[in-house]
C-alpha cells in the first residue's frame, strides 16, 4: 500500500447552503461566470436564488447555458473564451455532473495555449494536460458524479464522437456548495441513475483495485449500503428531504478519493460506458447500469473471493467457502435487481441499443483508455474480444 | 445534516516513504526545526534517515528534543523560541502524537503575541486562536493520534496539570510523511495503546455524533473492524508490516475527519482521559482503554439502540430488538475484553490510580471541556456526579 492523497476543496454541506454561494464566491473573484445546463435551474428557481446571493455579496456575472448531457468539447471551449472575454476571475459550476466537469474544463481553457482536446485522450503523444484554472465553485444540483469535489472531468468530442477524461491538481474546486434541497425536483429516472452513478463508482475501486485494502473495502461497501437504504426512498418520494441529503452524501465521498485512497484503480466499467453515452443519447448512470452487472459476471471468474465478499456483506449472502462462486453469482443477480428496482435499464436493448457496434465501442474503448499492450486494465485486463463479450452479454 | 470540511494536508503513504522527506520539506523552507521525543528515532536509525534524506535536499536543520510523552506547554514554548532564534521556516515533527502536537503549536508559537496558553483553555474570555504557523510536515513515528493529517493539538500546561486542546485551520500539516516502516520497533504496550486510541477517535463519533449519518456510522464500523483484524497480528509481531501498515492506515483516517464529517460530536471520552494522564504518567491509550469501556457502559442507558448496533455490526451479536440492552452490554463486555487481549488496562487501578481524586479529574475535565450549564457534552451530556460515577465504574 503506497499512495498520495490530497483534496484541497472546502465543502459546504446542507440544506439551505446554497444561501452562501455569494459569501464563498466573493472569496475568489468579483465576477462570476455562472455554468448551467438545460435550464431546468432556471424553470425550479435554483438559478435565481443563486443569482440573489451573489447580488447581496456585490458579485457580478455572466451566464454559460446549454450544457449537453454530456458535455462537448465545442461547449467548452465556448464557456472558455467566454470567460476570456468577459474577464472573470471565477467560474461557478451550477447543474448535474455534466455541467460541472464542462466548469472545470472551461476554467481551465482559459489559460491553455492551443488545442483542448490535447488535454484528453489518454496515450496520445502529445497530451498536455492543464496547469492553471480559474478557480470553480460546484454547485451540484443531483446526486451522482462526485464531481463537485474531485479533480476529474468527461468531456465528449463530438466530431469523433470519442469521450474522454482529463485530471490534474488545478481542477480541484476550491469550494463545494452541496445543498439536498436543490436535488429534490430532480425526476425519478435521473435519481436511479445518479444512484447507480455513485454506487459504481465505489464498485470500480472494490473490484479493481489492489489487494489489502480493508479500510477501503469497508468505506465502499458503507456507501453501497447507504445508497441502497436511502436510494430507493428518494426515487418513491423525490421531496424525502433526509433520504436526498444521505443519497447526496453518499454521491460525494463516493469519488472525492476517500473510498478510492490507496486502491489504485483503473475503471473499465466508466471506459466501458462512455463509448456508450458519446454515441448514443442515454445518461451515463443508465449506461453504468448495462454495462456494470455484465462486467461484474465477467470479472467474478477471475476473483470469485471477492465478489462472494461482495455478496456476503451487502446483502448478507452465506458462504460455503471464501471463494463461492455460487454466492458470488448470486450477490451480482441481487445487485442487478436492485438496479432494476429502482427504475435503472440493465440491457442494452431497453436502450435501443443493438450488437451493430459492439467492436465499435470495443475499439474506442481502448483508443482512449487502452495500455500499452492494446488492453482495457483493470481486473482482468481485457481485450477487445473480452469487451465485446461483456456487452454482448449485456444485450 | 450541516457541516463543512476541508483537510489541505498532502499524504504520502507507504513504506520507504520517508526517504521522501528532503524532497517534500524543500517545497516548504531551506531551514528546518525537527522536533523529536525522548530519543526512540535517534537509537533506532530513523532521525539519521531523515536527516540525510533532508541533506541531499540542502536543507540545513536544529533539532529540537525532548518532548514529552504528554507534551508540556514549557517545551512548547522552549521549540517556539528555537524556531524564532534560529530562522527556521519549517517544522518536521518526527515522532509520536506528542511530538507532532508539540510541533504544531511550536510552529504557531513563532508568530503569537502574548501568553501561549491563551490558544487552549475552552471557555475562557480572553481566548485567541492561532491565525498563522510555519509550514509543518508531520512523519509519525507511532499509529495512534491521527495527528499527522489533523488541525488539532492537545497540550498540558505542567503548573496546573490541566491538558487542553486547540484546534485551527492554520495548524494543518502542509504534508504527512506515513511511512510504516517507522512503527515496527514501537513496543507492545505501545502499539496496544495507539489501537485503543485510534479505536476511540471513532467511537466517540459514533456514540456522540447527531443522529443520521449512516455514511459515517459504517466508515466508523470500517475502521474499528480492521483495527480489530490487524491490530492483534501488529501487537503479536511488530515486524508484520501488513498489520503495521493496515493499522496506521486505520490511525490516519480515523482522525482526519473522513469518519467525522457531519457527526459534530464532542469527545467526552478524551476529555475526560486527558484529566487523568495530565495529572498521571500514563499513556493517553492506555487511559481511553480504562475510560471508553466505563463511558460506554454509563451512555448506552441513554442510547441502547445505538450500542445494539454497534454490538451487532462489529461483534455479530444477534438482537432481539432494535435497542437490546442485553446485546448492547454483551457489545461492551467483548468491546473491553478486545482491549485486553491486546495487552491495555481497563481499569484505573492497573495503573496505580485510586478513587481520592475522583472529583479533582471531574472538576478538571469541566474546567477545560464544558460548557456554559456545567456539564461536559456528549450523549448525554454529562455532570461532575456523571463523571465521577465512570471514574468509580472503572476503579
Amino acid at each position: 500500500m503506497k499512495f498520495e492523497y490530497q483534496n484541497p476543496t472546502h465543502l459546504i454541506f446542507g440544506a439551505g447552503t446554497l444561501a452562501r454561494l455569494g459569501e464563498v464566491t466573493g472569496a475568489y473573484g468579483k465576477k462570476a461566470m455562472i455554468v448551467t445546463g438545460g435550464g431546468s435551474v432556471k424553470r425550479n428557481g435554483t438559478f435565481d436564488r443563486a443569482v440573489a446571493s451573489l447580488k447581496s455579496a456585490g458579485i457580478s456575472f455572466v451566464e454559460c447555458d446549454g450544457v449537453e448531457p454530456n458535455p462537448r468539447l465545442s461547449s467548452v471551449k465556448r464557456g472558455g473564451e467566454l470567460a476570456k472575454k468577459e474577464g472573470c476571475d471565477v467560474v461557478i459550476a451550477l447543474g448535474g455532473g455534466s455541467v460541472m466537469d464542462a466548469a472545470k474544463v472551461m476554467a481551465a481553457a482559459v489559460f491553455y495555449e492551443g488545442d483542448l482536446w490535447d488535454m484528453f485522450p489518454h496515450g496520445q503523444a502529445n497530451r498536455r494536460l492543464p496547469a492553471k484554472a480559474l478557480p470553480v465553485i460546484t454547485v451540484p444540483t443531483l446526486a451522482a458524479t462526485g464531481s463537485e469535489m474531485n479533480s476529474g472531468a468527461v468531456i465528449t468530442d463530438e466530431k469523433t464522437t470519442i469521450k474522454s477524461f482529463v485530471g490534474g491538481k488545478c481542477l480541484y474546486p476550491k469550494a463545494a456548495i452541496v445543498d439536498p434541497e436543490l436535488t429534490v425536483s430532480v425526476p425519478k429516472d435521473q435519481t436511479a441513475y445518479g444512484i447507480c452513478d455513485l454506487i459504481t463508482h465505489v464498485t470500480e475501486a472494490y473490484f479493481n483495485g489492489v489487494d489489502g485494502t480493508p479500510v477501503q473495502d469497508r468505506f465502499a461497501e458503507g456507501v453501497i449500503l447507504t445508497a441502497m437504504e436511502y436510494g430507493p426512498k428518494a426515487v418513491a418520494d423525490g421531496n424525502d428531504l433526509e433520504a436526498r441529503a444521505q443519497v447526496q452524501w453518499a454521491s460525494v465521498v463516493a469519488l472525492n478519493g476517500w473510498v478510492q485512497a490507496g486502491c489504485l484503480a483503473p475503471y473499465p466499467v466508466h471506459m466501458i460506458e462512455h463509448t456508450l453515452s458519446a454515441q448514443h443519447d442515454i445518461a451515463h448512470g443508465a449506461g453504468l447500469a448495462i454495462v456494470n452487472p455484465a462486467w461484474m459476471r465477467f470479472a467474478a471468474k477471475n476473483r470469485p473471493a471477492r465478489f462472494a465478499q461482495f455478496a456476503h456483506r451487502i446483502f448478507g449472502i452465506e458462504l460455503k467457502s471464501a471463494d463461492d462462486m455460487d454466492a458470488a453469482l448470486e450477490g451480482i443477480d441481487r445487485f442487478e435487481a436492485f438496479l432494476r428496482s429502482i427504475g435503472c435499464p440493465t440491457r442494452l436493448s431497453e436502450c435501443g441499443i443493438g450488437d451493430d457496434r459492439l467492436d465499435r465501442y470495443a475499439e474506442d474503448t481502448l483508443l482512449v483508455a487502452g495500455n500499452a499492450e492494446g488492453q482495457l486494465p483493470g481486473r482482468p485486463a481485457m481485450t477487445k474480444a473480452d469487451i465485446v463479450e461483456v456487452l454482448r452479454s449485456a444485450l
